[in-house]
């Protein structure tokens, strides 16, 4: 068999980790060849690829980023092979694709997979936002750089009697905020879930500081938003911002807060830090482990699905499931937290 | 209401977490009274115990050991606790008893709850091994450092051209063995629950070294066994060892891989490294969610079971379920790993 | 003897391991009492203080941050300490008082050892910026933080063919940023020693690329600042920020690289990180010496002096030479590191 | 210019990094040629060598291992090497050699420059016992992965009232035992410089436990050894084991202090994982200095010296200063340590 493997969308740690695992299936497990397209589909719909060997993934499971190379998907192109999706398959002598990626990858990977391309996907997500799955690669890692930096924080914060707003990763979902501040042991957690009113969070802290206790944490993930009209300050200062993207929700609440409680308070955005490095065993594991079973799943011709972990097994659920709907943070998981605002 | 808590057994990363999980959820949202038993099932037996309020739990989430010391359990004295359990609460004054421990524990903790002790258990082995529940804070922790060892040991194999022999902890189940094995790349991973032929071994190093590898890492149980007549040169070398726990398993294949293949090896046994220190942001998590659910378990009722995680949410199992037999590396997970021997 | 210690200025890694080292030789060594002053200097001026037994400085050798609190000093106040001193030495009862702080610390305690306080002071600043000593605690921590940040850019960066700056602590010398900068092997490295051309950093980035790299990691100190003239974008950009602190110069450099070079540039601002949280090996065997040499040095008379590593002895130097001028980065170690800007 | 570079002795974290150093300094810098000699000086004599450029050492910066491999030196070929060493030279056509090495490395090294070939080396001991420089590469990493053992059997110990027993490395000389004992707190520190009693030992664990304190640490170095008559247990138990280096002062002094004290002991044998892995910040620094020191020297025709660092500086030092003696822990920095029995 002649298997394709590509890693498209943002990076994650596990990537290499997965290509690994594939090559070492398919070639010693099943006397395969694997051929990797560089930059994601670019590769694909340009040529670009280069045979996968034993030696070409010798050394990778422990680093970070993709040895592929990534890109984002450019629409019109993806539509183009569609189109000519089984030539394309046949002008690349591959029997099976498979694809490792975010929801925008597996909605390219449904495409291509309906339009006839045999197709067993890989999903790849550091915010943990896929429904179909229990967990995904990359987000154990980046909760654990996190949860370390909240570890750091804590210390320097007491220290000097001061309010830490920590953003982290999480757009559409507050995974990452979750765990990171139930880990760290965050006295606040804000998540794109559930607008909070800074009141309560100045509530907090007021709460906190009259117990005797010289210090206070927020874990804000970088999609969370104020309730309408909860945030006075910091709102006009931020206009005042050229660039929107250096002045996220982290730098506004720490500028809020500050003039709320009289008190210093100070942002530390974690950013891409989190997306890099070394995996952590957890990942490591669940990425081989998709790895492996993404090459079972194309040997018994089990196309149009992805891996996906369910309690303690991988199981493969049709590439359709993963793509409806995001994983959202649901409100007993707040409950659990306590300190969710 | 007022809960009792205590922790025995070996001592494992995530035991604080929990006991600050069940203060924090007890005290803060239920306005409940926590006791902290002392040095596991003895404190309770011998009525010491102390008070813990919020300020007793500060600062302990990321801390390993456990603060109320822990103990390994006296049948004798056990059954006398039961047939006096009923009194034993009385004059406690306690509604609820919240056990933090292995399968020993669990066990005693059904034996009381049958008395008439209401009881609310939280699993607790670092080896992963408890049948009802999918996972256990520490594990994940030790699977980590395990890992983390292994990483540093592939660098310096590779510089001396040697075989390293990686004893990692996993008496009855090769949980760790099998996470880590695969986490570090491991060549060959050898479990309690499969007896591996010294000559299969053997056979894949020299193959390694064959294809231009020079070096191999072997990640092995303490409680993994070789097959009957497997072992040739380190079993009579073993014998005169004073002291058999100092010659583990990976002592004794380290010597035998040495003279079969005419290459130095050497073992490195993790010990007690992997029980200790900061739990990982996985554990932490765990361990909390565990603390929360057992605290509402008792404002419910619902005795004589115990929290589980069952897929990402956390369930209350029956004790029962959890000591009717070890959870032991099942085959298909073994073929996942593709290196078990 | 009667001994006061306390903490003054930014916290930093290492804090905690002086004051359990100067408590453990006093007691145990020598019999002598120790009070720790709360907040700094305020502590000394308001009577906060507490005795500091060998229990008080139990498992704190480890911990980030200080078991004393700290704060930033008054002038006014203390000009009015350093008139009665002596007064205030005698109503404390205290023979000699051990400062631990930075340039400011040991200007106010050379101030009070000349009016007739009996002063050992210890060295602290985590920018390795005081001239007397060849390095300081806390200092190989927030290396350490920042090269394992680094470490993650890099891989980060690679997979999505950008430029990420990332800005270290360092106001007016450079040392953390060039040595995380050699230890994460950044390739353009900016310090307040030597304003740099933004164009050289253009051109760098630019010859990388076009060797095939596909990205390239800076990292700049807060406190570093382009040539006149050199940077053309971000200028304006950046006048519009209303808090001039949360646009520092990583982020106003990353604009600007991206603007000149077309390609993402992204700034990570490490803050506050690289203050807290457990101190390396390194500084805990530094700060633990520095306590010890303080105590034998108060028991010698040795007033008016502070602990300094030269080599790999600690000796006691005037209090004088600590605060005359800032260690700056000189320019063979910028020679050294070559990607110096 | 055309360099040979070599790795020769035990491997070591950070040598990689000299050897990417005098690679980018030497092709960057001065366009030179450099030659990499595979498996030490073994590599040299068999002419097994290859070309390294700048794409030969990326990414090799924090990898531990060496890229070159190493090896022991045969006695009977050095002495072949040393006659027709400058046949050597003008065969290999190499200008100068850089061997990185340690005591007999550089012995060796300095029979080679007698003979006439031009050398320049650069110290490599993870013990840190080279006389001429302050401190040696690899040594902090080794420190620091021996205090997170610590750290984290502390916790354990802590819990179950136990005496832990750490081995760590240091045949001759104690550093790596002094600095990460005093990193990580250990109760008693056993040297290879003064021999302990173990009476002493006993005497301070009884101490602490009669003090309410429950756990004890010991941190040993392989190479320490109990004063004559002082060991009554093990010494007899010890006789029969068969392989001696399984059974090291770490598990002697444990089996004889469990004996003596009636409490549980447990050796901790950390071994090879000291040696391997990613290197710390600081000896990324250090190894990136002494390679580019190194070239610099080669180019001033500074032959027969090594690289060697003294306070914040660099130096060249003659390498028969090297290899004159051994570089123990002096008594005052036993003293500073306090706990060194």
């Amino acid at each position: 068999m002649r298997i394709g493997v590509l890693t498209a969308g943002g990076d994650c740690p596990g990537l290499n980790a997965v290509i690994r695992s594939v090559v070492h299936r398919a070639v010693a497990g099943h006397n395969d060849e694997v051929i990797g397209f560089e930059d994601g589909f670019k590769g694909l719909l340009d040529g670009r690829h280069r045979k996968l060997d034993l030696d070409a993934v010798s050394g990778i499971l422990a680093r970070g980023g993709t040895i592929l190379g990534s890109s984002r998907l450019e629409r019109a192109r993806l539509r183009e092979a569609c189109e000519s999706s089984k030539e394309l398959a046949r002008d690349l002598g591959i029997d099976v694709l498979i694809p490792i990626g975010g929801e925008g990858t597996l909605t390219a990977s449904k495409m291509l997979s309906d339009a006839g391309l045999p197709v067993v996907g890989v999903p790849k997500t550091i915010d943990n936002d896929i429904s179909a799955t229990d967990r995904t690669f990359g987000f154990d890692t980046a909760v654990g750089v996190a949860t370390e930096a909240i570890d750091r924080l804590k210390t320097t914060a007491e220290s000097h009697q001061r309010v830490m707003v920590v953003e982290v990763m999480g757009r559409h979902a507050g995974w990452i905020a979750l765990e990171s501040g139930m880990a760290g042991g965050a006295h606040g957690i804000c998540l794109p879930e559930r607008p909070f009113d800074v009141a309560d969070l100045v509530a907090m802290v007021e709460e906190r500081f009259s117990r005797g206790k010289k210090f206070a944490v927020i874990c804000v993930a970088e999609g969370a938003h104020p309730a309408e009209g909860s945030m006075e300050y910091a709102k006009g200062a931020i206009d005042q911002f050229g660039h929107e993207r250096f002045a996220g929700i982290g730098t506004k609440l720490a500028v809020e807060l500050e003039k709320r409680l009289g008190k210093e308070a100070r942002p530390v955005i974690l950013g891409h830090v989190q997306r890099g490095g070394t995996p952590t065993a957890y990942d490591r594991v669940l990425a081989t482990r998709f790895g492996w079973h993404a090459v079972e799943a194309a040997h018994r011709g089990d196309f149009g699905k992805m891996t996906a972990l369910k309690g303690t097994d991988i199981h493969m659920v049709p590439l359709a499931d993963a793509v409806t709907e995001l994983k959202r943070v649901p409100e007993n998981r707040m409950d659990e937290a306590e300190s969710v605002f």
